[in-house]
Formats: structure tokens, sequence, C-alpha cells
């Protein structure tokens, strides 16, 4: 047993995704896939005698994290550090979740499997609201595939396997709770769409066509982000939304060959883990 | 397409484990638990005129690797680079595999999914008789449960959420091929009973446990590795047998503190690996 624990997990950009309900959380959640980055959010759990959540320092609001919190029945601080903005479609709040899960495991010494830990934040964050797919992809790394909706125990994942550089560029929010509150029917039609051409074909070139197409279809393309994504194919590289975010990703060099100002990354090779102690 | 890729693939030193045959060779394996490390086989795939498998240089005899190549109808060479041992009970021949089936995918550009490539290298290292269980616990890293048998679409799996140092000391070899082609269900009787115990309680120490109570049970300990857990365990140290291996690994620092001139490695966090192309 350990005072403090820290765990990295990779951002998460989602190129297209179904909404698929259930009453039980750990069985609801989507389908769809996406990219895992090498930039995430670094999540430290430390013992203490009240509980705590901060970002980058600052306290925040986080539904998932209590969540996570209250099944481990853990007092505990939790601090977040990340270069990712929040609500531009990186998956944040699913890794303050998975952190949290994995890192109060270690120092609350709850004796669970990471498919357990997965399932209590994949859970916690479809409760909040918060997210629909990114815990498991984070949990697995590289660019998942999620072939079936749920925590570790009910779905079925695969991966595209590649490797290489992102780039990002943040234009603004977008709430996910409440594209996920509207009617999310048109949308879930456009990811099975999406996934199907990905499954025939897993490769980065399919995943990005596929994203565009379902970025279109679902209706999420704000005129800025489209404008971006036309820029950055005029001049040769590939990009699509950031779902669900105000934020446009491309593979390689095709923002910054387009002329913005963007932040570089790349894909991430594994899951979340806890870090090693000295 | 590129004319070379390469794959870091973790060795994996297995702890307990049960034979489970079926006719098809993608359900076939085994249920067990294991630890991937640090130290582990980086394959290079390239294009060529003619198929070639070295490992550390020299010309080798891999059935497993000639089985993916055939499967991927992939012309190449395959050079395998490894501090491990061969035969000591690392899963070398499982990552000359599955480092072969992700390599070619990326290089002749087959365009299968990451579940698509471990599945040929699982039933490539099966039919070989190589191994039940490395290529699944090596594609996923970290301490891999194998709750159910088989390559990705039919196996389930878990994990220990656990980092930290570990420690081998290699005595000699083992045949793989000659205990799993004998009677097996005394061993896998104590396998179930080991992943039954670690499914229970999934630590570091619980596995640990399991594994030295596997290796007495199915009647695999050698006089010379008995004698080295002994002393480590007498040192205060935790240590096992290597699954099949002439070989004793240690959490922590076991075997040094017992005086014996071991290896030092690590728990691997993350799954086998294309490396990023510069």
């Amino acid at each position: 047993m350990t005072d403090e624990a820290t765990v990295f997990v990779p951002g998460h950009v989602t190129g297209f995704f179904t909404s698929e309900p259930a009453d039980d959380p750990t069985k609801a959640g989507s389908r769809g896939g996406g990219v895992t980055l090498a930039d995430g959010v670094t999540v430290t759990v430390a013992t203490s005698e009240e509980r705590s959540v901060t970002l980058n320092g600052g306290d925040i609001e986080a539904e998932a994290v209590d969540r996570v919190l209250d099944a481990l029945r853990a007092t505990v601080a939790v601090r977040g550090e990340t270069p990712l903005p929040l609500g531009a479609g990186f998956g944040v709040s699913g890794a303050m979740a998975l952190g949290s899960a994995l890192g109060t495991n270690a120092v609350a010494d709850r004796r669970l499997s990471e498919n357990e830990l997965v399932t209590i934040a994949h859970g916690a964050e479809v409760q909040a609201g918060t997210g629909l797919g990114d815990v498991v992809a984070q949990a697995r790394g590289g660019v998942p595939l999620r072939l079936e909706a749920g925590g570790p125990q009910t779905n079925d994942m695969d991966a595209i396997p590649a490797r290489g550089r992102v780039e990002y560029y943040v234009m603004g929010e977008y709430s996910t709770e409440a594209v996920l509150a509207g009617d999310t029917e048109t949308l879930s039609r456009a990811g099975e769409q999406a996934v199907s051409r990905v499954v025939k074909e897993p490769t980065m070139g399919q995943f990005m066509r596929a994203s565009r197409q379902f970025a279109r279809e679902a209706d999420l393309l704000t005129e800025g982000v489209q404008s971006v994504i036309e820029t950055v194919n005029e001049a040769g590289g590939t990009a699509s939304m950031a779902m669900l975010g105000e934020t446009v990703f491309a593979l390689g060099s095709g923002l910054t060959d387009a002329g913005y100002d963007a932040t570089v990354t790349s894909i991430y090779p594994g899951g979340a883990t806890l870090q090693e102690s000295e």
C-alpha cells in the first residue's frame, strides 16, 4: 500500500460513434472509432483527509470522478495535469474517471482487476452523461474500434494497427451532454455505417474518410470546423472533427502544412497505466 | 506502404496455465496468468526477394513465423533482436510470430485489424506447438490473466493492474513442446485452481503464491529451480518458475537480494506495437 499513485491516461479523439443506451450503465455506451493520443492526462491519487478533485491546479466539478470514488468507497485527493483542453473532444473527463479508478485501487488497496476498474469508470462516465466510449478506448490505447457497446465485460473491441503523428487545432467547446441528450437516431445510423466501413478496411485512410462522412451525415460539423477541414484537404492532407469538440484533428502534418498553428502529438501505443514508482 | 516495419513485442513469463486443445487452432490455447516484460523482441520485417528469418543475426527455424508468412502470403525478411534467451520461458517464439504478423501487415499493406493479426499469430504458434498463450498475452501487455482460451475472437482476458521491477535468472532450457505433447491433465487442474485464486484477488502477491503452488502441483519444478526459489524466499523475497524454462523470476529485487546475478527488467505496460517510423 502506497500513499500516492500516478496513472497516465492517453487522450482520445473520437472520429465516429453511435449512442447505445441501456438501463445498466456498464452495458450502455457506444460503438465507434477513435485515436488515442500521447497528449493525455496524468492523474495522481493521494490518501487524504477529505475528497478533492483538481485539474491543472484548479478545483473542478467532476461527477464521473465522484461516482468512481463513491463506488470504491475512498476518500482521496485526485490531481489531474494535462495539456489538453476540457470540453473540446479529447476525453479529459473519461481520463480523469479512469485515472481515479486505477490510482485509487492502488493507494486504497482495493484489489480489483483492470476490467473491474475500467467497468467502474465507464459506468460512472455514462451515468454522468459526459461520454460513452472514451474510457474503454483509453484503457486499450492505439486506434480502438468499439464494435459492441459497454464496459469490458460486454463490449467487443478491435483496433487499427497504426502509429504516427497526429495534429489538432482547437477552436472551441461543444457540449457532449447536449448532443447525447438530444435525438441521436440520425447520428447512430451514420455511426453504424462508419463502423462497418472501417471494419471492412481497418486502415487510417479509411478511418479518416469514415470520420468525415460521419461528421457530415450526423450534422455535427460547425462552419468553422468545416472550413478548416476543407483547407487541409485542399493542401493535400486529411482531417476530420473531434467528437465532440469544436476541434479538428489531422494525420501527419496535415494542419501545419495548411498553415494552421496546430498542436503536434502522436498515436499512443498502449492503454492507461500506473506509472512506475521509483 | 513502406519497405520496412519494426515492431516491439514484450517478453512474457507464464506463472501458471492450463492446456485447452481444440480442432480450430484459433480457439485452442490455454487459460493462465503471466507477466509481460520490458525485455522483449524487436522484430523488423522488410520486403525481400526471398523469405528469411533471423534471431540476433543468426538464421533460425521458426515454424510459427513460417505459418504467419504463409497465412499472409508474403515473401519478406524477418529479423528479431532480443536480450532474452530462446527456450527459457520468455515467449520469444510467440514474439517472433506476433511481430512478423504486425510487421508484414504494414510492409505488405495487408489491411488487417489488430485482432485478425493476433489471431493469425496465435493460431500459428499453437499449430507449431511452441506456445499456447504467449501471443495473446504479448498483444495485451501488463500482467494478463487469460480467463478463456483462444485468440481474440473467442478468449476472455483481464489483467492485474500492477507495475514494477522484475528480475530473472536463467539456468537452462526446458522443452515446451515435450510438456505440451505429454499428459497435461494434472497440469491443467493445477492451472485452473491458480486462475481461480488470482481472479478472486488480482494482486501480484496472490499471483506469485498461485504460481509457486502451480509449479509444485504440476510437477514441473526442477531441483535447481526449486533451490533458487527457496533461497529467494529465505531472503524475504518472492519468486517462481517461468513456464516453461529452467528460469526463476522474482518481483522487485528478490533474486539480487538473495545473491544471484540476475537480469533486471520491469513489467511492460502495453502490448506489442509498431514502432513509429521517423
